[in-house]
């Protein structure tokens, strides 16, 4: 299957043509990123909170603690749902009210389920920390029996997903090209900062190849 | 009241130190961005959208389109609740275990009401534009009486939040800390691009001074 079938809830009403179920576009987002929103139900009502998330095939999967209990709750339930939104930009027309944002927006759709097996659980987070920081794995200390123990991974299957994109320039009404307004859009995008050692840093360690590949991106 | 009283789903029990209650860390959070997370119950099951927002005094405004599934949705319902999360960096330890991110997680919890005066809907909009660009608003046609019918503002009354902050370095074991590991921070941050003006755009129409001075900052 190389696209997701749109049910009610995941069907894109408004502006339809900025939709997109296929997997591969769906995949592009969600590997752009690592925090994710997710919710569960606390006495009926949804409650939303923000996590790290890594895609391995049509899995995402959330880690935490063992008492962490959006992880918990979404375990008790049969249905989960997770977003990843990715904003790329100010879009600035000539009215207020064609103004807009640029965006890549996941919603995914699924069965969650706990992972119980260790070496399933460490293939995972090693995922997230390689996803996060490309070679930063293998420099470090990989977590003991008893670290794994404590944490609790989740995966969900995903089983339907609807992707939205927005890009490009402003759309205004056609009365309003003729106005003196300056439109356009402003990027935006997430960047890496320079590198901050940690006071407790041992003589002589020198920055990680995983770091300085991060910071020349 | 300077602070919101935790219930037991805005409660924060993992890493308690890192939480906070009270109005001034919560609205210099909500302050500080204009993306936020919200969510509806679609035949019982919660929904993730993202959205833009703006606070003012006690509340969060979002806005849509009339037909707007998320705004008609709560709406109708009588508890939302939305989330506002920044990235702040990338947290590197020297095990794996103790990877982390640095972060500003508001959720607010509180009753939706649809904002139905013409005027009262107007100044809010004015609000959102101004709160992603200070200035947009003056240089821009603004919203005939039409686009403000077709406009849905929906507010939702913070009647409950939680922000939790992350910042600083790793905290290692102690039998870590002599690991040949580098550790720290990798600060993240959303910075603007140079503006791209619009294919359409006028002859010698300029860059506007709400633009120039977003680009500067």
């Amino acid at each position: 299957m190389a696209s997701y079938k749109p049910s009610p809830r995941s069907k894109i009403i408004r502006s339809p043509q900025r939709a997109h179920y296929d997997k591969k576009t769906l995949y592009q987002v969600l590997d752009a990123g690592y925090l994710c929103h997710a919710t569960y139900l606390f006495e009926g009502a949804p409650v939303i909170v923000p996590t790290a998330y890594v895609r391995i095939d049509d899995h995402i999967y959330l880690h935490g603690a063992a008492n962490n209990r959006l992880l918990n709750s979404l375990a008790a339930q049969n249905q989960a749902c997770v977003a990843v939104t990715h904003l790329d930009g100010l879009v600035l027309a000539r009215s207020a009210f064609h103004h807009s944002f640029n965006y890549r927006s996941a919603v995914i759709f699924g069965t969650p389920g706990v992972v119980e097996a260790p070496q399933e659980k460490e293939t995972i987070l090693q995922r997230f920390t390689e996803q996060v920081l490309p070679g930063r794995w293998a420099e470090v200390r990989p977590p003991s029996a008893k670290e794994l123990q404590a944490t609790r991974v989740v995966g969900i299957k995903i089983e339907e997903a609807s992707v939205k994109i927005r890009s490009g320039g402003p759309v205004d009404d056609e009365a309003d090209y003729g106005l003196p307004v300056w439109a356009g859009v402003l990027p935006l995008q997430q960047t890496v900062g320079q590198p901050l050692a940690d006071k407790q840093i041992r003589q002589g360690i020198k920055i990680s190849d995983a770091v300085t590949n991060m910071v020349k991106k």
